[in-house]
């Protein structure tokens, strides 16, 4: 089984540590490539970055010859898109982190890189019918690349956690960005609750409906785009 | 008053008609211009689609120069990240058509193009609150750019209102697709029941704006978007 | 084009500052009336005066004579009734204030008078698909007839609009009284952040109503009431 | 214990049935007095109607006098500024049937007059969280007055009450109508479901408040209403 | 009219205070019986209790012989099943106690013994359609066992009830445990709002059912479960 | 890795068929062994069957010995009280084949036994937000014990899962039982959509949450149940 994993922003270190996370929990007859697009912002923490983001992933997706796809942002960008482009499927990380969390307790707790950003989580979250899990969404207000820099990241994370768990009087913690991928255990250690990062999530998800031989329905809305003009800044 | 309608897909004919639609409405004292992307899809009916119609859309709005901004495709793409890039004013029709039905009756149904977009309009009404007033959404299953060639075109449309309005019992039609713009009135007149079309419902809604002095607040999500790289492709 | 602004309670001076309101924003070819009913309470902030106000607005719609309508005080009393007794658009101050913050933020945080109006407010705001976008509702605790008369009145709005900011984390201020009108443009400035006042909302919601064509759906709930005796003490 | 059984129409022959029906079914200990208002509209079938209506209902509630009061009417008329009003329990046949429905069953369908009174209704069961418990409201479309008077009224409402049930796929049947009180029995031995009629559920539902010492709480909302000038036309 | 309530544990003592509570507002031509399981849990504090819980009250309900059926527990364990046994009322006290709430105030507030539980008890809130109207729940953390032996006890509910009223800004109280069934008068008293207690008000709702002659749906859900080998350890 | 899967009906050939699905997509490092308990209902089709079933599948997972459980009944029954029994996930195949089909569609169609256990099914839905993606539950109307006798019932299944589809206009089927675990392929091929069965879904599920390192939390809800006295008759 190949699978790819799609970092939508264009920060390489970025890519091997979400290619590291997911390659680490997937199964032995399964193959990880992590990309990320050529052209694109280096980091998702806006609307606007997720917007100009999304091309990109399309166009990795519409190349094909994957059993299935990973979206490895917390926003899900163009994985709508991207289940009309391909069969095989695609499991973006916010939505497989957050239903994976529902399993393990009543509530969760998402903490998250900026602010800002909480929002479109919001939306992504009720999209899913995951609101009423979630006991409260929190910003560390570190920024996205400064997670690998800032040696004061892993502090600020633990302790907007606590504050989480403590606020929310939740169950679980979910990491709300694939640049975290790596603090799971050492935070959950800390914790004393479960803490689930959405790399590895979406990469089991989809391995998983890869061996219950599921696709993509394409019997209305994610069937393949209507042909037409488009652009020439495309591939497909 | 300056406002500029976008038209997010590249049919040119589309685009006038558009511009025309808004301009019927406007106030004495306000200048439309319509525009559309120099490049993308010549048609919106599918998350790909609208996915690759939105970077088009927001170097447009980013250009800036405007008192307000109409974004004209039912799907209401990019509005959110539109309203990063400026602090004045941006509607989409579907959110500005829906909200002004909400006005008129207790509920309203949606006449659309294709069936494979009504997921999609679904999720623009939840996100708005708008869904409760939603009695059903349906479509005539002629695509966007059919609606100008087809003779056939009317009559379906027509017949799916009627058939609308049996089914949800409901008090108000919204149409569903900015190339419907032109079919509000003539519907109403037979149908007896009011039409909203968002063309004209998101320009006086933006007018609306203007004159109350209102702006996008930039205190959290919507504040301008972090410098950073964002690749060549684009503008800003 | 003529509006009525109808002040359900029988304060003079305030119906001239909502009539103020009102005109400030109308546009050129609109002639704005504020009238208030001849017998009722002097403020609304109960459900008893609201049901004791409410005939008189009624009796003020039934007269005729107008395009359009607004029922300017944040409890839309009588709005569904007025819309059975005219097919003029007929929108409240509470309804048009709260969609119009929707445009501007993703949450909007209402401030009003006295706290046990509050729960009617969410009323409103649930009837109208508006509550996921409030962030709360926050009560200054000074009466409707205090607004004008108390020199501390301003500074509490103030102080509690600040409150407000800063526990929702929300970014639009709702204004949640008809008698705060005048208070907007100050507290926009004060505050860094939209702030929307229903009366020139809703002024301008009906202008934009009758300039599309737009009038309510008599198809069911709005049809005119059926014929039948009611009593002598009201004129329709 | 004196339970004051109000119906908000004017129709003398229809108190009578009301009272009747609260009689039926009131404890030993209990004394029912069935009133309506001196003027007002003959029945209630509109949002004007209910309006026209609600002044006279809280008069009669003002004048105190009793441990308990009941609207009898499926709109609920008033009930939240009677609470206001006295410490009394206050509790109108609609909330108190939808209620009743859910001890007996997982759903219920609601079977009323004229179709356009359904919006209010639904308006209703949502204040009171019990829309999820309703499969549908169904209108036999038989006007208020004309339940005593129309020969074919009992064969439309159990032909309309054998159609909810066969569409909803539900357990129970409310009416929606004080008129309807005396129907009951009879449907349900025809229909082999539970029949709630609201009369006798508001009724029973007060004494029990009453019994159980439970009287209207007057922490916040429904404190008395502040002192102010109202008009001369209502005794309060 | 014979009532029996059943207390799902199997301590003897909380078995005659809540045969106590019911009788105290029982009518006079209510014969209450109060019994517990011969075998089973202590109390109930988990979801595991309660599932061992649920067999015993089963086989007392299934025994017949009594108008209606009260199921003593705030989690109303087995009540679902209940009704498919027999035709009389069956209602647990949770539903009751927060339907009977939303009577006389906008929201109320639970306290209750152990925070774990409290999960649940929004369950029991959502299905019924009560969580709209609960401003939040709060625990006390007195085990169950110990309300009657811990002499502090009442002081922490007291507390924890003034805290709730306080935080949530609501209008009622809930007891969330059938152990506190003596605490209601004393704490309306002391708090100055209506205190609802479900075992009186599960008591009188089943006698409302029963002289209402409502008895539960045989229609589909509730219809008698079919016939089948179930084991040799029930007697059903 | 060891996983337990829970057939919690005492019927042992459908625990054969059971562990048989849940070995053919198990990987090749995970053992399987599927158990029933000694003693209980012969098949789930009922809150009382439910409920008498749930003591003998917590007995089981209360032994312990296994990296992970799975409840193999669409009503996930005993699913929370075994979260408290063990640290070791433990998943109910509803919530794994509801939870699945949100990644392959928009909306999904259950297709189940009895019509009289779609009101759980509802329940199961709503507490795991699940409800807003289902499209509609239907009954083939066959028991769960005749699934595999009957000659006629892999015909029912398929024609309602195609009356589904029409009616509902959904994407994906959930099988609604855990005996039709063999038909999924079959019933995929012959509607041309993605058929989800719970028991393979949850079993791969319980393997991604084992490899993932994730346990239920124990910080609240699910910690183990209080020591105390519960009763002669069951292990724990």
């Amino acid at each position: 089984m190949r699978l790819l994993v799609v970092n939508p922003n264009t920060t390489a270190s970025m890519t091997a540590l979400i290619g590291g996370a997911a390659g680490a929990v997937a199964g032995p007859d399964v193959t990880i490539e992590a990309v990320n697009p050529a052209s694109g912002p280096v980091s998702i923490e806006s609307h606007y970055d997720e917007a100009l983001a999304v091309p990109g992933v399309l166009e990795l997706v519409a190349r094909g010859g994957y059993d299935g796809y990973v979206v490895a942002c917390f926003g899900d960008p163009g994985v709508l898109a991207a289940r009309e482009l391909t069969g095989a499927p695609v499991v973006g990380i916010a939505e497989a982190a957050m239903r994976t969390a529902a399993y393990l307790g009543r509530t969760y707790s998402v903490v998250t890189t900026l602010g800002r950003t909480i929002g479109h989580s919001w939306d992504v979250a009720r999209a899913g019918g995951l609101a009423d899990h979630c006991a409260g969404m929190h910003a560390c207000e570190v920024p996205v690349v400064e997670l690998e820099t800032d040696p004061r990241a892993r502090a600020r994370i633990l302790a907007e956690a606590e504050h989480a768990l403590a606020t929310d009087r939740s169950d679980v913690i979910v990491l709300g960005c694939a640049g975290m991928a790596d603090l799971a255990d050492w935070l959950s250690v800390e914790l004393g609750v479960p803490v689930v990062e959405g790399v590895g999530a979406a990469t089991l998800e989809v391995e998983k409906l890869v061996r219950l031989g599921l696709r993509t329905s394409k019997r209305g809305e994610f069937a393949p785009p209507p042909a037409k003009e488009r652009g020439p800044s495309l591939l497909v």
